[in-house]
């Protein structure tokens, strides 16, 4: 079989880096062009130095792109609804790392994002691009949104509850998310200097924080309807480069013992490649890590009862540039031309680290 | 004005080496002994190498302590409270740092700490040392208890709503906290081996953490009764030596807004030498922020709210070894001696760190 | 073909788990046993929490080992000779990590390791286990050593001067080794209790370090006899759990422009996998770094020339679990067993990290 | 005695930061006012984080700074030089803690900087502000240099070793530094961008480092004449907010062992308040570590002998903010005022950290 033609867009950033890594990799994959507005004509590996000796492309202006059978968008947030519809014209399938697709109703958008969508008809098209809940619309989309990797925690830690009905919709869904520096992308400013990032306990969204919609979204739908409860989520930054660890707490409306969650979580994820659930009585790996998960596609999925309160707490890792963007984006295009999921992501992370 | 004499017993550890630190520059005090069972015999500053050159003294055997003014007991949990009577009978000030004294109540200690406390009557005497909500007792007070760190960023940060019982009681209220490697002790395992602990997000106590106990009491008291709450306490050990941050999510039973909210929290802490209010528009230190509170006892406050919810998001941040340990010790200490509460504890902490 | 069955003996430590990590994908390699001392019975995830879900094995005891076509032996220092007759029964190839089989010579062995060795006889068959060096020995090896991981770092990035030449061995040659946490053991101590070591810039082994006799043997070979200079061998512990960057002071004997340099190292290594040449004119990847490195076989090389002093100043970079230990072991399985050596060990690197 | 009145100038950086920290709590200082051309307006706390509540100046304009008593000066290198002539009539005494007034010798301006300097009359009256060895001078100076973070530690560390005559001087001096983030100041950019600064080994000047010039000159003084020996000084970054490390490699022109060494030291030292040797025998602190340095003045120092190379490894270590900048310029101010040097300087650093 011939090798599906990449293009990716936005070549300076981070994620783009993780998806050169990754599709440098992938039997299935040529890489065709890599796009930049700011670093055109230098070469990848001088932006992503971990791709020396590996890569010999330059990066191309985004007005000399090609036609080719994929297109990944990793630009800023609110750039490529821009100009979505040239990358449509370069490619039948185009797969956006960017928030501007995550979200299927252009309220939800408006609410969370503070202006109007520019594209409204286009959102209902769009799929959100999380395997684990969207495999079979996947296999057909022409435009797949990525998802937030804090959002994608949450939703893949808490989905098994909603979809079964067993959270009590009338006290507040609370998620605490930890998140490391890089979900800040590549660009130097004062918030990522070194002196004052390094060692940091950093809250930086206590409310409002944007991947809420897609919580709302997705976790609503499992739940059969639109979303009623209250949501609190919060943000905070530590030492970490890559990697979010979110401690979800939510109450049950009903008792149900370990077991029979465990029994849930099991069935719910016992064919996924990429959930783990990881919960043992002692040592120090005990509940998801992030750490040990940077360069891997895993999520990591836990949980502890609290049984007299009917509270859960429901804790999951991921690397936000695997699962949380870059890894997952690839498992979807896998998805997406019916390969193994598993194709070019079988690093299984480091230990230690 | 002679100096009041100090002995420390359990001189080893991290919380022992922080009350050094303090007490050598402390204007009223004299160090008279430092015992440790274990290293009795050892300088000082072989333990606490921060000390060279200030600190000329030896550890002693617990059982060549002398009589003193003021003993601080500095052992793990539930050895303090073995050998209290002997400790009291040696000083007539006794501050015990461990959790042996923090409850009130018998009942409180057994279901928290899951056996029976060997001195329920002396908990009804022992003070919880923490100035801002026990002023008045510490002047009289005989055995004065430590603060657990995480408890004290938690009660600090929401004393005022629950004072002014603007707290939703049906509602959970939902305490995430972030700690560091310090916080665990002194002595290696694998835990804290450096491999696994370095650039962790670790839960390590997702439901029952003791310190829960200490906000069910303390809060409680300032509701005017009771515990009626569910109280939702997760904590998580991140990549950080000292410091604690505590995220709460809190729901109000009244709409305010935050101007009200900030002259709330104004008023309750206007005259508190060791607490600040940190709330700014922008930059990176918008919020409390541990690592600038190295070495320092100020315990930084903050908040957001999310009034279309009445939720309040309170921030709490501090150094466990000084406002979550030996600083508040010594400020309780400064109470007991009705001295300035600031004597010793000056630093302001560093930027960067 | 059929696969190449191996067993790991040691297999709590770190460099056992990357092994496994990379044995686990590699396509020639069957893992036949894991054993242990200490943990047997144990499932493997249960100490390489990275590796769940990917490796079903159980660690089993000692005695139970069977034969097998090569025994990788990850044991303490010491520990490998005292049984090295039995492995070498059970298999016709063994590959130790430790440090027992890496010097030639029973006196040089004395000098650095303080002690007779109980083997002297088989020192002159082993092979030291670099590629780059021994190459053609490795395709008849039946005992290879492991290569110390600083040594590594410093032998290749000096090898193509000293097989020139060019180094004026009247001058001092000094080695500053700078190296992460992982490189001290699985094994919790003090030395590596994360409030003490979080941070550290810990000067280790001022002098006297046992690396030195690796560069004087394989250095000395390669400048056609005995060794003659002085070698002055430092080493630091940095905060990094992977990696060792070495700084090495090197005078040469004739003037040299930095083209010449470049040409002689390119020739050198023109054709090595794992070596890669970094030097570039700007950006902050202009130098070997070894945070790149994690999980990546890689050793890269820079340099920089003081031309007034004729003085080099070179730097080397890898990670001390991969190049440093297991990658490289691996890549002196797949020497001995004429495969492609880059099998198993195509993992680039992570960025950012 | 009334209080000396200070400005500072160039007050957003963070050596002007710690000047602030320490100034604030100065018996005997008092801040009259803190300059900035970028922030100008600003009030000093939202820079300086750790001087909430206890920092109420705002910065003013250059153009608006009135007479004093003394003018510390912390602005970029090269721009001290351009308008000195005003900052001199504005004050009797300037302190630069640029490195525009190190060096004594135009000559040896422009061979390490490249480029004229612009007052070469003033070079000879400055004095390199290190009281350890130009108390004399500092009393009556008019015009006192800072001193650069990392020529402080080798100076120090290798002083004693240089006045007594007792370094081979045709081996070179190997100077390997290794330095934390804050050196680098608080611009944000690439080179301090979190996701690539965290946990970097970076070399960043592995030749033609300018510190070089002031061990050169301070060395080459106690030597008695001019400098001859080959000086090879190379720096790496290491992750670490705050500190130094020197590892120097000299060679001993006759035959030294521990103990004669261990006494030239202490005699060297013994009336030092900020000079602390270190060495012992065992434990995790036995030679000097940068990071219980933080916030404290001293410079620890320690060394290893390999006698049968007459090799010395010399460490030193301090914080780059304060022995190497703001610590050790405030200390120079009291000396010049005849104060007890370690006056608003005795916080001794804290342990774990």
């Amino acid at each position: 079989m011939s090798q599906v033609r990449v293009a990716i867009v936005g070549g300076s950033g981070y994620t783009a880096g993780e998806l050169l890594r990754l599709l440098l990799f992938h039997p299935q994959v040529e890489i065709a062009q890599v796009a930049s507005s700011s670093h055109a004509g230098q070469y990848v590996h001088s932006l992503h130095p971990n791709l020396r000796k590996l890569c010999g492309l330059r990066l191309c202006h985004y007005d000399d792109l090609s036609t080719c059978d994929v297109i990944f968008l990793c630009m800023p947030h609110g750039t490529a609804m821009q100009a979505i519809e040239r990358y449509r014209s370069l490619a039948p399938v185009v797969i956006d790392l960017s928030a501007d697709f995550r979200l299927r109703s252009p309220d939800l958008y408006l609410r969370w994002y503070g202006k109007e969508h520019s594209q409204p008809e286009l959102l209902a098209q769009a799929v959100y691009g999380l395997p684990e809940l969207h495999r079979q619309e996947l296999r057909e989309a022409a435009l797949i949104s990525g998802t937030g990797c804090m959002a994608t925690a949450a939703i893949l830690g808490l989905a098994p509850l909603y979809r079964a009905g067993l959270v009590e919709q009338r006290l507040p869904l609370v998620v605490d998310a930890k998140v490391g520096s890089s979900a800040a992308g590549a660009t130097p400013g004062p918030g990522s200097h070194h002196p004052d990032r390094s060692g940091a306990v950093r809250s930086f969204q206590p409310t409002g924080h944007r991947h809420s919609a897609e919580l709302i979204q997705e976790l609503g739908a499992l739940a059969g309807g639109s979303w009623q409860q209250t949501l609190a989520f919060s943000a905070t930054a530590v030492e970490l480069v890559r990697g979010v660890l979110i401690t979800a707490q939510v109450f049950l409306n009903t008792d149900l013992d370990e077991r029979a969650l465990w029994r849930l979580y099991r069935e719910a994820y016992r064919d996924e490649p990429f959930i783990r659930l990881v919960k043992e009585r002692s040592g120090v790996y005990r509940y998801p890590e992030p750490k040990i998960l940077a360069g891997s596609n895993y999520c990591d999925i836990g949980f502890e009862l609290d049984p007299s309160q009917r509270r859960l707490v429901v804790m999951a890792a991921l690397d936000n540039l695997m699962k949380g963007a870059a890894g997952n984006a690839v498992q979807a295009l896998n998805c997406r031309f019916g390969w193994n999921e598993t194709l070019g992501l079988t690093f299984p992370g480091l230990h230690p680290i």
